[in-house]
């Protein structure tokens, strides 16, 4: 053990610095700021964020808690119910948290995932106290090697005054070499991302900062959190074979190649359902440039599909997590892990002329995207990184299961309560129904087009009565105002989005 | 004339070209996308659209027209009313065209400036079959020198099977070497844009174009219209000076220097006040990264604050105009015009580091902007460039007036009606009453500083009523769904916002 510890930490001085999660968690004070490690439940500190909750429970302590993204691990719920979070950016994915957000007990923060480390660099938002990352190893000169994310880790260690390292034994020391680390400089000396395709390697495969500011170093054996994603169903492979079939077309008017572009991917079961689809696809020598690796894009590997994933995390379900991770050498010359803020880069994804395929909670008849908010009001996860890519993509795709709750609620509704993407944005809209394509329409005919291939009856029909009446009012957007929201309002008294004389003749 | 023409037209073999519009006019043909340069009615083709619409009064002869950006000239209103416009895109600022617009005779396409030429380099709108573009002359090889905009012009002629180029001899031949013409390569191909700082010179001085696909050549005498802006007002100086304490308080923290960085600011009037703010203000060396250069440019010039200005178009007033283009060489090596996808690019603006300064229509408590659309419905003008700065500016501001017809329309609102800008990418909204600085706060946060620092009364109680009901109901971005809109529904049952009881206040 101490063998493989020493292994871990290569420089002999910080030998020293291990501790106990609880002694590493007594360097947070209250109303610190704390920048963690995690990235769609891959690669979190897991076992000081949980110590500093034990200490929230027997005295104030309240912290400003960033991340890449989601964790895992129950952190997030932890530290809710042991009331230590105050402020929470800049996404999370936790039944708890996402609670107490709704509350309006925690301030949460959901921005652009590219967005966070930019306005922290520029001290637009409070400065990082300490950074808390977990790694493989740490290497001779004190650099850090990250597990399965990078996501904001590197600016996270960069920018704080302190780093606390949780050495994690059960992640494969196979992991090294395996990330990108590439930090932008400071503006105005900032020059371009020096990235042209998806494997190009462009920084350092650790987190280079001075090994003076590891002030902790705590031993781990906890594994990530598995993946929550459900397998594809009959929907979720007629939302994919509807992409398929688009993009066929799309190579065939000489518009694509067999190539396609360089694919991105949302998280979730849709996303990887979708991208499970290009399998039986005639698609080859596909690449991705995205942020989650999911079970999809290791199927792909093994299909001989893909070849190459560029990512900021890695979230797989237990049995993949399983096959993958124990034998990652064997794919890591197809893959590299970036941090966030380049994964999601505007310059870069514009560059590459990215596929962006994203899920949408609700859809209006114009093709504007709600992703974050049920009924306009209460947040489900955040926008993650679905900003970075739709607006700079190549050609972006918001898929959604056309209905929910059993058909009581329509997925696509007459005016969205909460938009995260402007129609400028949306090129795609794909249901089970069907897909449509609205590129270079105006917002009446982007309506046709959505409601006659991706709406089911009965809301089709509904859907056609109110774009008629909206029509009558006139405008380059149509709409009755006093009724845009009528189906929200109805699903909140009756439970349902389907108007009476809907429900009858569906009966009928 | 003709030894003028012939320094206009330095290659020999194009001088018998020259044609009249009517004739230049009959390369049109019904159907067609025709793509022509104009940008904030700068640098617009003047003649053979008017020569187009007189034939469309006389035949069937419908067009998809793209430009840059505005017209002037009275085009837009011309192919309208010959019934010559079927689809207009990426922007238009015209009162017949967006009537037609409205009652959804035009199918009008509101694009990011940014993009347009990216979907048409990738076949992913209709292909331009004639590109008409105003010129200062034609080089010795063949290439188009553009006049007082770039916009779209040089990906038009570069992309369509012919072009039309109009000679306009009021145009000063001093504006030779002013544009900077850089083509991003197709993809994967395509490098990063090599563009370090504002004054960056990265392309050419005209627009490369095989001298065969120039068809005819007419030769016009019209002047550009003048910008149609106000001067600042009390509430423009008002929301000038709000913004100047705001910089001078970034300076003080450190968070900026006395030069700031380089700045865009949108079209029209409020944008063209706050500029003018900076006259007075103690920044110096200041730069501009923009789209349009309007009167407060030439004016920060003249005043020694301004050191350079990069933009896609010089809109003046009639009296500016006269000052600046007849003595154009005073201010060249102080300027450059670039095609839009260059001065509008994500790559460029994140990179840079913007201060962005767009003009709002609509705002809501949360601070989601619409830029576009009156009462959710009609067509003001359109998205423009706002988006492709707000979202990747160093910094986006949004301004607007507090009120608009006398007090009866609130700008601030309950809910946007129609969303350009979700609250992700407005840091500061600022009003005549003063400025919220929304960086790093949550929702209901955001809401108060709007609410307090934005509104006036009676419109901030009833915003802070509004707030607390919705607050009763929970979530992450409280609402009142079905309340949501009542402020506009009321506007268009009362003519105004105000609620009866808030009326008798006020009277009272």
């Amino acid at each position: 053990m101490q063998d493989a510890q020493q292994q871990r930490i290569r420089l002999p001085e910080l030998r020293n610095r291990i501790t106990s999660a609880e002694h590493a968690a007594s360097w947070i004070e209250d109303g610190m700021t704390i920048g963690m490690s995690g990235f769609t439940r891959a690669g979190d500190a897991k076992v000081v964020p949980l110590a500093i909750a034990e200490r929230a429970r027997a005295e104030q302590l309240k912290i400003t808690l960033m991340t890449g993204a989601s964790l895992g691990s129950d952190i997030d719920k932890t530290l809710t119910e042991a009331g230590a979070m105050s402020r929470r950016m800049p996404f999370q994915a936790d039944p708890t948290l996402r609670a107490a957000i709704n509350r309006g007990e925690v301030m949460y923060v959901d921005q652009h995932l590219s967005e966070t480390v930019e306005q922290l660099r520029t001290r637009q938002i409070n400065a990082i106290d300490i950074a808390i990352i977990e790694a493989v190893a740490i290497t001779e000169t004190g650099a850090i090697i990250p597990t399965t994310s990078v996501g904001n880790s590197a600016s996270f260690a960069i920018l704080a005054d302190q780093v606390i390292v949780e050495i994690n034994m059960t992640q494969s020391m196979e992991l090294e070499g395996l990330h990108d680390i590439f930090i932008p400089k400071h503006r105005p000396q900032r020059e371009p991302i020096p990235l042209m395709s998806a494997h190009d390697r462009i920084g350092t495969t650790a987190i280079m900062i001075p090994p003076e500011k590891i002030v902790a170093i705590v031993i781990t054996q906890k594994e990530d959190s598995a993946s929550t994603i459900l397998p594809p169903d009959a929907e979720t492979a007629q939302i994919a074979a509807h992409l398929v079939d688009f993009f066929k077309e799309e190579v065939r008017d000489g518009r694509l190649t067999n190539h396609l572009m360089p694919m991105q991917a949302g998280i979730g079961t849709i996303a990887n359902a979708v991208m499970s689809g290009f399998i039986d696809s005639p698609f080859e020598h596909l690449t991705m440039y995205s942020e989650v690796l999911q079970d999809s894009t290791f199927d792909l590997f093994d299909a001989g599909k893909l070849d190459f994933a560029s990512g900021s995390s890695i979230t797989l379900s237990a049995e993949k997590s399983k096959a993958v991770l124990s034998d990652i050498g064997k794919y890591k010359d197809r893959l590299v892990l970036r941090p966030q803020e380049v994964s999601n880069h505007p310059e870069v994804i514009r560059r590459l002329g990215i596929i962006a395929i994203n899920t949408a909670l609700e859809v209006d008849i114009y093709g504007n995207v709600n992703s974050t908010h049920v009924l306009g009001t209460h947040m489900m996860n955040g926008i993650g990184g679905s900003g970075d890519f739709a607006r700079n993509a190549y050609l972006s795709v918001f898929a959604t299961k056309s209905t929910a709750k059993h058909g009581k609620i329509s997925s696509i509704v007459p005016m969205v309560t909460h938009v995260d993407h402007s129609e400028h944005d949306v090129d795609i809209i794909v249901t089970e129904v069907g897909l449509a394509d609205l590129r270079g329409l105006a917002p009446r005919e982007r309506a046709q087009k959505i409601i006659h291939h991706c709406v089911p009856a009965p809301y089709r029909q509904m859907l056609l009565d109110y774009l008629s009446e909206a029509e009558t009012r006139g405008g380059q957007t149509p709409h009755v105002l006093e009724k845009a929201f009528s189906w929200h309002t109805r699903y909140r008294e009756t439970g349902s989005m389907l108007e009476e004389t809907a429900v009858l003749k569906a009966v009928a």
